[in-house]
């Protein structure tokens, strides 16, 4: 790609603590003598003009729009909608860190992440938005037709409407392929979940100023990328139902592709699951009655007494764990209102988020764990094999550390997919985590700990089709799986 | 039966306020000439003659190991375990009453309502227990095997250990066939839901005290009594999974019962649904989204901006509406405890819980409708078609109320169960509800208003696998159809 495109013009402050925006870029060299994405480069890079954005820090108490409420310190809008930061007080079964308060985002309204779909030639295409957030790493990314909250397309806003929003809102537009409300980041927000809904479209539609229809290939290269396909596209590409994605791809050459094939052929339910998905589900249950978790919201000025510092600037530690809570002002030509200001969750790291897979029985198996975050609305979810931030079990005991990738599959690993990617850029800033598909290809098959377990890709798709099953880390694995 | 062994031996406290105890009774006669329960009748009054409880009024302020909590009077337990009666603010997108602050029990922790099932001689047995609750209208009633509170069986009470319990929290004492977190009722709860978890075992195992094995038609039969099948069970038989049913049914002459046999199909599947699964579980996601429910948990003592009456006696409202808090004091000779003190939850009236069903293009559908309730942890569940407390919409003008079931349903309909059962009287104190299934047999077949949908026992079936798809009102009847 010519670098004088990338990246998209976010002009932001300097802040020595916050790590500089990384050229968007590949992470994995594109097939040699292919250039199939060079209109897509050529469209990304002037929406990327056109889409800029100023963002400033400023003081949490500075915010246009937002105060610091009397009595709580809690960060509220004036209008009372969109989210909050609070406090939360965390009680559970953990050994090593059994209660804590935390800072959290509640953000009780659903919003909707819908993706419009639509046969072309027997190929799947996905009608992608080019849209730029304050939080994201490198401004603009990738995003789903629509990701928009109630407010935005209520009203609440005072802004433009939301395009495409009726073919998610309204029945008749289309065949609804998939429906499910999905959680997102549960150390962050509390129990916030969106709709995640996929509508297959028939008739010819107007494609307006930054949308584009892209197929489900195109976008499975831009996965490699980094922090180029946004967190919302992910969710919603984890939800398309493994029938659509395999007749997309009929008529077409596979490639000479013996680990895509076998990932097709596992999201395909061939052959015989280790768990039948009554064990699955009885597990999960398991975990969700074992594990304690048990929430209450609290003024936000309590995180003080469990070590966060509460000033005028910031929320943050001193131990450098965990997150910060900046404030942030922005100006942005092209949205529903031209400038606000808002709270955003800048996490201290990047995370770690592994997937290991493997053949048992022909299949390719999953290594899943249930897992309870703070703000989990169901106690736990099932969540990739490793997903952590490292610096913040600093100072725990290695029994107080979640295993590692190599204590859970010991063995040779082939690295099959690895890329950066961002988290939600309108609650959280340059929050990355480095997403890695690995299979393990020899060594001791151990009994799972407690918590894991080894599940087919049919059995997670099929889980997909409810809600708060897989968490949202898993979910980006699932979907960089699907365009494998 | 002899009307010498009905009720068990409860005394209970005069109060003119709370209708005086039903005998319990059946509320359809058993079939002449037969005595298949004779046996059960000797067995359930020797319980009760065992089992007494004597239960007095005490003040909410006089509870031994209560306290109302200062600064936000919120009835808590000392240990700060087991449940707590709370404030809760309620917004919703509702017309007629968008914002309330109720009384509420909250309790985070997650219990345990265990069956175990066993085929002996080709017949489905499951062991129930006999049990007495302080709020038990009628005193003793039927409860599964295990029915616990996560206090109860890791010994928060400093109580006996829950007889069976291992066989549910431990894995290898048989195979389990349904396991899924169910939640309680969604307007006196705040996101309460427990362990629904059945365990065929194979092997002998002992049956001890109150505890006995009672075949599925047996089960069938007293279901037609009132108050006798408790809430616990109930829950729990409707996750049996159909074919496990249907299995137990086999090599016995089928009773020559049209209804019964559509019944039966219609949970095996037979024929085409209304909507797909899909459109199922989208309509309810749409609803999810839909409706707006925030709730936040304020101190009990603002339920008096609301209406709420707060008194050292009681927690009551003067226009007697929804329900009262009150306290009692309990004296048991045979449970984990002797004796102790706790607040209950009184409703005002009986309420009325109807389940229309029709033939569909050859297939029993039944009339569902996606219900908001305060307490729902996820939104909305499916209910059944009528679900009230009439004395509840007393004032609202017509298009407040909820649609009656002649709006839903015109044309003969034809009553194919009808009994009053209970709530859980560990939490409420004589809450009952009728519990119908109506069979449409002509009439316009409308266009069901917003929420409401018709879908075959099948899908119902379906969903219940997963947790939080069917409110327990809708599960008791579907129990009650599982036994017809």
């Amino acid at each position: 790609m010519p670098s004088s495109e990338w990246p998209p013009v976010v002009r932001e402050w300097p802040d020595a603590t916050v790590r500089p925006s990384t050229t968007v870029g590949p992470s994995t060299t594109l097939p040699a003598g292919e250039d199939r994405l060079a209109g897509f480069q050529r469209w990304f890079g002037e929406r990327a003009r056109v889409n800029h954005m100023d963002i400033g820090r400023v003081p949490l108490h500075g915010m246009t729009g937002w105060l610091g409420e009397p009595g709580t310190g809690n960060l509220c809008h004036t209008s009372g909608r969109f989210y909050s930061v609070e406090g939360l007080q965390v009680q559970t079964d953990g050994e090593w860190n059994p209660q804590w308060t935390q800072p959290v985002i509640v953000q009780p309204e659903m919003g909707v992440l819908g993706l419009l779909v639509k046969e072309v030639g027997g190929t799947l295409h996905c009608l992608m938005q080019a849209k730029v957030e304050p939080g994201n790493m490198g401004g603009l990314q990738l995003s789903p037709t629509v990701q928009a909250t109630r407010s935005n397309f209520t009203g609440v806003h005072g802004g433009r409407a939301v395009k495409y929003v009726e073919y998610f809102t309204e029945a008749g537009h289309g065949r609804v392929v998939a429906d499910s409300l999905q959680s997102e980041q549960g150390s962050w927000f509390l129990g916030k979940r969106n709709r995640n809904i996929i509508v297959q479209v028939f008739d010819e539609i107007p494609v307006e100023d930054d949308f584009r229809w892209l197929t489900l290939d195109e976008i499975g290269e831009l996965l490699r990328w980094d922090n180029l396909v946004n967190m919302d596209s992910r969710t919603v590409l984890s939800c398309l139902p493994p029938a659509l994605v395999a007749r997309a791809r009929e008529g077409r050459p596979s490639p000479d592709d013996d680990f895509g094939a076998a990932v097709r052929a596992s999201f395909a339910g061939v052959g015989r699951p280790v768990l039948t998905s009554g064990e699955v589900l009885s597990r999960l249950t398991d975990a969700r009655t074992r594990h304690r978790l048990v929430r209450r919201r609290v003024p936000l000025d309590r995180v003080r007494d469990d070590g966060w510092q509460v000033s005028e600037d910031e929320i943050a530690r001193p131990d450098g764990k965990y997150f910060r809570i900046i404030g942030v002002e922005v100006q942005a030509g092209r949205r529903e209102v031209a400038s606000w200001a808002q709270p955003l969750l800048a996490p201290t790291g990047q995370g770690t988020i592994t997937l290991a897979v493997r053949r048992l029985g022909d299949v390719l198996h999953a290594l899943v764990r249930c897992r309870a975050q703070a703000g989990t609305l169901n106690v736990a979810e099932l969540g990739p094999t490793v997903q952590h931030l490292p610096a913040n079990y600093a100072g725990l005991p290695e029994a107080g550390r979640p295993p590692e990738l190599e204590q859970l599959v010991p063995g040779k690993v082939l690295t099959r997919f690895d890329a950066v990617h961002s988290e939600e850029g309108g609650r959280f800033h340059h929050a990355v985590n480095r997403y890695r598909v690995v299979e393990a290809i020899d060594g001791e098959l151990l009994d799972p700990p407690t918590d894991f377990m080894w599940v087919t890709l049919a059995q997670l798709a099929d889980l997909l089709r409810h809600s708060n099953y897989l968490n949202v880390e898993l979910r980006s694995l699932i979907a960089c799986l699907h365009t494998l």
